[in-house]
């Protein structure tokens, strides 16, 4: 397993009148916790993108556990549980600030050639960091 | 089943660099979605509220098929296949502005009392209207 | 004067905990209310950036005077109060479900040629439609 | 003049298909900036709506000087130019991650009594903090 966590404040804005962070904006949540694993193995999605690379969202599962409220340090802790192929599946756990989950979910996206939009391989920087993970 | 669709048109903002619409913006399209199904049986969202209960998310599903763009007018067929208990599950397709199946999602709420924050029997209203669809 | 009214109902997700909409989100609205008016106009927003023709913001003001709540189905008030040229200046008022003034705002855009980044004309069918109010 | 920087990375999901951080996005950096100057002071906006205090936005400019893209690290600056009454004016600055004003912004907001809906003094806590910064 490779896991990576990110930590971010809840904006006003994540709010609904019911007082908790909406229920949609869980989703940026994730879209962090992923950029920063990525980050963290030594390359960017910025780059991904750059070589014509982009990683559609395919299928998204989400528990919603305990509320958030406005202004929590919440953890995003995100993790691979085995060596993506042309699919990747990452696997999240959102910690509130007294260290609960509050929320998990998992996402697959697809490593897509922004041209031809077919599936590719992951690039070769990524699967050489989390090898030794997975062996 | 009882089902009602509703036609929104996507936004500027609704969409990311890819092209397409975010990931993250469909919860509101879900939201848009079962909204105007709980109008259509005659009562709406604001007067839950107003009468002390709320609907909290527990579970959201999405499979992404097909990604939607800018200024396309969409569907949203959202659809009940059970009759609500103090849960309620809403199956939702997205369709494209062609009329192909771009997106399906199911989502689970809880009817809950918003001061003891424990969950209720749905408004009988509802559970009037839904019942000719079930039986 | 050229003037377009479009009507959106507020979404659960466009509140925040204060319980009316979220500061941040009217820009959207404008961005509806704009997108609207060019459509009436007999083009829409999606062929301009089709032709080549990206319209980017420069300036956004707005004053709030009243709060807007969930479900209100509002009145997006779009004018034009000159000829464009390069630069659009777009006004609106956000009229609340009573047809009180709930916000007012005014938004300067640039017509610009994709490829260049540079200012261009407004396109032909446009001008054609706008000018009989303006003379 | 009291003056505090707050970095952010720019999300994916705050770009539309232009490329660039969407217009209506700005609101919430301008939130998490006036968020941090608070907290900075020595108080949270969270706990000034615990004691009653709301403030709404009645007033926000924005100039949009360059484009931002995704996953920049921004510098939200948020200034106070003036003592603050009832109402509080920030000024910001965004710069991007060469360092660049991007993005400059005003923005008044009102101390409000969440019962009475009237204009309240600033909370003394704040005032001391401000005091020496203005004298």
């Amino acid at each position: 397993m490779y896991t990576k966590d990110t930590q971010i404040r809840i904006r006003y804005g994540e709010t609904d009148q019911m007082g908790y962070v909406y229920y949609g904006r869980y989703a940026e949540f994730y879209e962090i916790g992923r950029t920063e694993l990525i980050r963290a193995s030594g390359l960017t999605y910025r780059d991904l993108e750059e070589r014509g690379i982009m990683m559609p969202v395919t299928r998204l599962e989400i528990k919603y556990i305990r509320p958030i409220g406005y202004d929590e340090l919440i953890t995003i802790r995100t993790s691979l549980k085995k060596m993506p192929t042309a699919k990747i599946t990452f696997h999240y756990q959102i910690l509130n600030e007294k260290g609960e989950i509050a929320n998990e979910a998992s996402c697959d996206l697809v490593f897509t050639n922004s041209e031809t939009r077919r599936p590719v391989r992951p690039p070769k920087e990524l699967l050489e960091t989390l090898e030794p993970y997975f062996t």
